[in-house]
């Protein structure tokens, strides 16, 4: 196929040649420049660093980076489509990183897709950045690949397809419970879709403290002794569904009070219907949320999606860029639990008074460009 | 120590926070940018190049992006000071790059030395770059680490401490010996120092047609037959020292009309003053010269040296903008031995009618700026 056919496609021509560039923050003008940017000046700063490696978060742009690295194994909802492929969204991310948080990320899409080969390519590039965002690296191996470069690297690891979308989700449901009057610690949810947005998302909302909440793969609820869970879900089967719950993710939302669907499968209208009053929906797979919001919103208070053309969007893009701003800032040497939640808290807060059933979560641009 | 007794220093006020960062080269102001940048436009960029890998070249920063390897083990003339302490000449690397080529170069510290670590961390980074230079690797592990990815990889590899100080000083030599009035090949050149660019200058001559070329490393001359000599120095004996000279640097330079100094070490007046007539003194060696210029212009009619303080300054920086901005271009897959004569010869031509004995290779700022 010729290239041609492209062009008439402006997201094509928006993307030609890339969408971020390295540019100088210091000039070169002339000798004396060259001597203190490069030799024989920049000697005493590599002396300095090599004397004192944490000098290089003072005199390096390590500062200010982050690696936002990939596998291209699970690329929106493209699924895997190899490296050379998710090389646009990782490049968008590095965009997005610096809008919205002032953050220099490099997008390093990885040929390789063996979690031991994954986890000892990103600390061997460790010392070039300041932090790694691990994206779209398909489940389970993403929890595996995070854990241990959690526990091997001394900056931050933050996978955000997890993470990410776990504060933003967090957030939303803060805001929803406050509208319908409730404490979180009253709820039950229903997560459907056990990978690694789903997993991440249980795990926050039990340390926000929310009821309970069970969480289904296509095979149904996880329920303690389930047969054949992988260890991430047999850890989720403890720590989940109090009640017991086995069965599909329709029948767990009789009654339930909030329903949070990212698993790319549909939910039935009177599985929606079914849920307790004043239910709260968030809807998620992208592009097609698992019930129409239009159709959620006949039985639902609260309704949200992934999508930036319905109200409530649940945007990655609201938590990723601030939460590496503030680690970078601190130099903090993980993202922990605690920062986790504070960032919810800190994103649910920005909607304050503006509170309202379309209106539970800020929009990107609502929040604005915190540095550029 | 603390880290203000560094203040005062202006080289360090210039490399706080790092001289390059990452900007966005297409905007993002609103809803409808993000949905194009980023979901749900990319991905249909993203299924583009699944199917047709090489539309990256096209539709990703990739086409203009090349990543400045280091493992930290030779870095200036400090030697093995680390990943962390390379970072600051990496990101100087990148900063001339940009400056003089109009490249965007990523710099990247390793953390591992082994050869086949280092070749399978470079070959699983390689989808996200257009090509890969690599810096301040030492000898002989550069070699061995540049034939493998050169080997496996479809985008260009080149080792700068090789090929970029071997361009260079083809380019000043042909234009010394213009001069002079002397062909390539009625000339006896000694190389001081068998290391990545004593073993790179000594093939580039060859392939130039020099007459003939010895070299040495710390115990004399690399011949044919000398005990112990690692698989490099041995291929060197053999298209190498024709003459089959023994003996030390400064025997061979006795009526020799080339020398070229890459070694660290020292070379007497008096060896020097024992060249032919009209002799050629390239003395490299940063920040101490193998001989002071001015001792070496008492004697020979071209004297040149690594240092931006004197004439004739040989300077990586003179080629790997412009070869790499020329491989990005026409999407080449390696840069080849004829690539590298015709930089040399294009470097040379740019002294033109301004050649004299101080005036053989254009500085930095005459070539001026590329791309910017």
């Amino acid at each position: 196929m010729p290239e041609f056919s492209y062009e008439s496609d402006p997201v094509f021509q928006m993307h030609r040649g890339g969408k971020i560039e390295i540019t100088a923050s210091v000039p070169v003008t002339g000798p004396d420049d060259l001597s203190m940017a490069y030799t024989p000046g920049v000697a005493r700063v590599c002396t300095a660093i090599a004397d004192q490696p944490e000098l290089a978060r003072t005199y390096t742009w390590v500062a200010n980076t982050v690696a936002v690295v990939s596998d291209g194994t699970a690329v929106l909802g493209l699924g895997d489509i190899g490296p050379a492929g998710a090389m646009p969204v990782m490049e968008g991310k590095a965009l997005l990183f610096k809008n919205f948080g002032g953050v220099d990320a490099v997008p390093i899409c990885l040929a390789c897709t063996d979690v031991d080969e994954l986890v000892e390519t990103v600390a061997r590039l460790a010392p070039s950045f300041g932090g790694i965002n691990l994206e779209d690296i398909s489940a389970p191996r993403c929890f595996e690949v995070e854990d241990r470069l959690r526990e091997q690297l001394d900056i931050p690891v933050f996978h955000d397809d997890q993470h990410g979308t776990a504060i933003v989700t967090l957030a939303a449901l803060r805001n929803a419970a406050r509208l319908v009057g409730r404490d979180l610690g009253e709820l039950r949810a229903v997560v459907a879709g056990a990978g690694a947005s789903g997993v991440a998302v249980a795990r926050i909302l039990l340390r926000a403290g929310i009821g309970d909440v069970a969480v289904s793969d296509r095979k149904g609820l996880v329920y303690q002794g389930r047969d054949g869970l992988n260890p991430v879900k047999a850890e989720l089967a403890e720590i989940t569904n109090r009640a017991g719950l086995t069965g599909s993710t329709e029948s767990a939302l009789h009654g339930a009070d909030v329903f949070i669907g990212l698993s790319g499968a549909t939910v039935a209208e009177s599985a929606i219907a079914a849920m307790a009053p004043d239910s709260i929906v968030f809807a998620l797979s992208n592009p097609d949320p698992e019930i129409h919001p239009e159709r959620a919103r006949a039985h639902a208070r609260v309704v949200a999606t992934g999508r930036s053309d319905f109200p409530n969007q649940i945007n990655n893009v609201l938590a990723f860029p601030g939460v590496f701003r503030g680690a970078l800032d601190v130099r903090a040497a993980q993202i922990t639990e605690a920062m986790k939640l504070a960032a919810a808290g800190a994103i649910a807060a920005l909607v304050g008074d503006d509170l309202a059933p379309d209106h539970v979560i800020p929009g990107p641009f609502e929040i604005g460009r915190a540095h550029v």
